[in-house]
């Protein structure tokens, strides 16, 4: 190595403020933990892709591989916690296909890296980085509660909230499916399959919960049908026309 | 310790073989790694409810801790497989019922292990821990498959495969919460739920997918006015009142 081949790093040593440079690192530590299992992702590659040395990596990370990937992992999970901020308004179920796509698209961007990540057994994985999913999920299910009416002030009751996170542990498990299938189908059609799947469970649920009846029966009037749960409900009719014999007389 | 207090597992030495010898410490593991968190469980405390001692336990598993553990766990799926069988007879939905007990009760007598394997971040955790997992789903998997008649020879599509795999990982979450929760609701109301889920579930799924669709219409002959899907049929009809509005006109 000559000192001219070394000098744009070090140039780029002095111009960075060290917010400005931890911020960089984790750029470049999450770009390789995005596509790759944390067990193959290298400091020195960390180091090469931020165009830096491996020294100064781990003056910023002491902790060496492990702290930087709890670090990019929390920096992931805030990045995902804003896809799922979606405003109140308009029907409730256009509202969860938005959120579900930029969750979608999310794990589309960080494929390899998520599949690591919630498959679990990896080296990597600690009590912390479990923390770190479970609060993740913990804010899916309260925006998710929110959208169904039982948001701040408004605690809902143990069967919605099994509801909700049974929903999103089906989501995760949908999610994962879809990287090993090689993202098929498109993704538009998985998530309008995973919102299906939520109204389908809010029926069914109603069904023998009374404050999900409420809520389904709150949420009803602010469906269109050229929404998800129209569109649902008219190809349901074919369905649950070889349902008669199931039914009581009138 | 007198010679007169170490009798009794000296005289047990002689009288079992080494494969009763084998399954008796496994037994004893079991029971331990059953109900609590794989760290919290040593040798000693194994050696100590199998009545023998400490290097006798090593002599059977070199490997220690760790593979006892796994030892428990092989054989914890393999019994937790045998609960997935039921005849190919009568109404679909009353043979999930069956599984889905038999599956509940497993949960419940395997409560905190069941817990600490599924969440994930155990230092007992390894790759070969996450493949026992994923066996036990794929033969859980196979087995509804089986039961909605897309058995052997009749390989199920992606839709319908995906179906199925996402409502076990619904049942694996709601199992977990289940136990955060004290087991409450009554197990057979919890499973009565999950079963509705995959009611709902495939009656949303066959709205898009036609293979799901004859898979519907294949099944619903064989169901009953007083089974599962008949009670969630009935129930649903005051749910869907309120969606009158969404349905095109006649």
């Amino acid at each position: 190595m000559t000192s001219a081949a070394a000098a744009p790093p070090n140039r780029a040593y002095r111009r960075l403020s060290v917010e400005e440079r931890r911020t960089q690192l984790l750029g470049a530590a999450l770009t390789l933990f995005a596509h790759r299992a944390p067990d193959e992702v290298s400091l020195d590659e960390v180091a090469a892709v931020a165009g830096v040395s491996r020294p100064l990596v781990y003056r910023y990370f002491p902790g060496g591989r492990q702290q930087l990937y709890e670090s990019a992992l929390r920096s992931a999970a805030d990045e995902l916690k804003l896809c799922f901020a979606e405003p109140a308004e308009g029907p409730p179920t256009e509202r969860v296909t938005r959120v579900l796509g930029r969750y979608l698209r999310f794990v589309d961007e960080h494929d390899t890296g998520f599949s690591a990540l919630l498959r679990g057994g990896s080296v990597a994985e600690t009590s912390r980085t479990t923390a770190i999913v479970d609060e993740v999920r913990r804010a899916a299910a309260e925006q998710i509660l929110l959208h169904l009416g039982r948001g701040d002030g408004c605690a809902p009751g143990p069967r919605l909230r099994m509801l909700v996170r049974t929903w999103i542990a089906a989501v995760e498990a949908a999610s994962l499916i879809w990287l090993d299938e090689e993202k098929q189908p498109v993704a538009d059609e998985l998530r309008d399959w995973l919102v299906d799947q939520l109204i389908a469970l809010l029926a069914a649920t109603a069904a023998t919960d009374g404050e999900t009846a409420s809520v389904v029966a709150a949420l009803l009037p602010l469906e269109t049908a050229s929404g998800p749960a129209g569109k649902l409900a008219a190809r349901l009719i074919p369905v649950v026309g070889g349902a008669a014999h199931l039914l009581p007389p009138d």
